[in-house]
């Protein structure tokens, strides 16, 4: 049997299926954004996540500066701790770097990493460098901590709950077609960025952990549709969403068009955004909507809600949309 | 330049300079088998260290068997837990798959993991799983924990300490060279099975941890002769070794004889066996060996000791022994 028969997730399930233990002190281990790990103190969680990013799969080498790969690699790990509330503490870092990349090209992967690691706090604690017959690999192990009582997880999303977002969502999408595109026009530039430099929302994720009525939270990572998905899986229930409502960068509608593409598609299923996705009882919803904002996340709205009925459903002008393909596979969809 | 002038010390270097900051609760960073992290309870330490292995470099796929495979990857990440002297706690896996890989290999590699995650005790609390374009790389990130008072570290050995190890050393050199020859001898396969199936020495870490004389440990991963010197220079000292105390498997040297190889060079400089080295003080070195013995290293033997004088010198039969290349460097010996 093929891996792309049963797909990443499959193949994740086969792997949680397999090594089903757990300890005590292990609140959350396969199947989160982090695991959740309980300290000595019963007060604090150490939360723990990690990331493997290899050439060509997750970056073109010859088309990202490797200093904002240097960035990026950081921000995505930075990100599943925002997305759990918590505060990065230290990472470790692996990489497997073939003979084809030079001094220079680490040295400002490094600067890229360091930038990123002072500005949210996270000290380099160790790692493993190797040789690599051809691509460059890249893990990426973080730590960080919160408050027990403040984590924010996948489960916990209950009907009536209001769904937001912390900004834009398909930016990333539109700008890898633009990194791929061999003529794209300068105008695009902001949606490349969005790309090739994500910001981890660490403060708008600090900021709604403290507030009791989130009841969940998620980075999107793999698709507004899967990691909204994801939510809805481990909390028993589905969502309704308006598609209209989904904050998006004002350049995406022109930038499809220019390259004939679908920028609902880029919305609805396109990852990398890295913006947080969360629920929140409607109570409390428009105090969420200004924490957020004001922590930085200007564009913070709500999208949608939580549904008793199972399944995701998008509607656009009261009319519903047929939303195909529901985000990204790293197996399924080569 | 070239990652090969400057070798993956010279690298590991150069991160240090640039992350050099620490932070409160950090007692080792970069520079150890694992970071060592002190926990709220002020007693406790979170060992934590990572190991990215990636085909061909660190293992041929075609000639591994991928539940061996699996057993391994583990394995050498325990004994860099084994090395400080703590407990197996968890561990992440993130590994990237290429489509050349089926299901049925994958399942067999998780079966290796579990074995050695049941074995030792560590649970599975997370990964990353993705698609690569040709080779198969892993990753592993775990997480241990000892008491605070116990840590064994590469600084701390003191002139006049006594060098032991855990077992016999060079026959994972010998056993992949019998991997690589395609007319390899049944007769060897003990040496095979040393470099396909290494064992982690946790027991033995964890007995002689409790053993205040003991000074420093690390465990053989690059070579007698580089892990000793990384014991050294962390401790700024030197040391003195007897060739012939250096436990060796019976079969060595007429492997080394058969392929026409060097026997010194496999005991000296080759990697990869996982056996302990540790020094302590002359007075409780014998209590030491009992203590590596009773847990299970029924080879262990003292092999030297540390002096004052910096650098490490090899006797043979009273004569010098000329060391020549000195371990592996990932980048400079290609």
């Amino acid at each position: 049997m093929k891996l792309s028969d049963i797909g990443e997730f499959g193949l994740i399930d086969r792997i949680a299926a397999l090594f089903h233990q757990s300890r005590p002190g292990c609140i959350e281990g396969i199947g989160d954004d982090c695991a959740v790990l309980e300290m000595k103190d019963g007060l604090t969680a150490l939360l723990v996540t990690t990331d493997l990013l290899i050439d060509p799969i997750h970056f073109i080498r010859d088309k990202t500066p490797p200093r904002l790969l240097g960035r990026k690699a950081l921000a995505v790990n930075l990100s599943d701790i925002a997305a759990m509330g918590g505060s990065p503490w230290g990472f470790f870092l692996s990489i497997a770097v073939p003979a084809s990349i030079n001094l220079e090209y680490i040295d400002a992967f490094m600067l890229g990493l360091h930038d990123r690691a002072t500005e949210f706090n996270a000290v380099l604690l160790g790692g493993d460098t190797t040789r690599s017959a051809e691509h460059f690999a890249i893990n990426i192990t973080i730590l960080g901590t919160s408050q027990l009582t403040q984590i924010k997880r996948r489960i916990g999303a209950k009907p009536g709950d209001v769904i937001q977002v912390s900004g834009p969502i398909g930016s990333s999408s539109a700008g890898l077609k633009m990194l791929l595109e061999s003529k794209n026009p300068g105008v695009f530039e902001p949606l490349l960025m969005a790309h090739l430099d994500p910001y981890p929302r660490i403060a708008t994720g600090q900021a709604l952990a403290r507030i009791d009525s989130v009841s969940a939270m998620i980075d999107i990572s793999d698709g507004l549709l899967q990691d909204l998905g994801h939510i809805c899986t481990r909390s028993g229930v589905g969502a309704d969403i308006a598609f209209e409502a989904i904050p998006r960068d004002s350049l995406i509608d022109a930038c499809a068009r220019w390259c004939d593409e679908s920028m609902e598609s880029w919305i609805l299923s396109g990852g990398e955004d890295y913006e947080l996705l969360w629920t929140v009882s409607a109570d409390a919803a428009d105090r969420a909507l200004d924490v957020a904002r004001a922590s930085g996340a200007n564009r913070a709205v709500s999208i949608g809600t939580i549904t008793a009925q199972p399944g995701i459903r998008v509607n656009r002008d009261g009319n519903p949309l047929d939303t195909g393909r529901m985000g990204w596979d790293h197996f399924r969809y080569t």
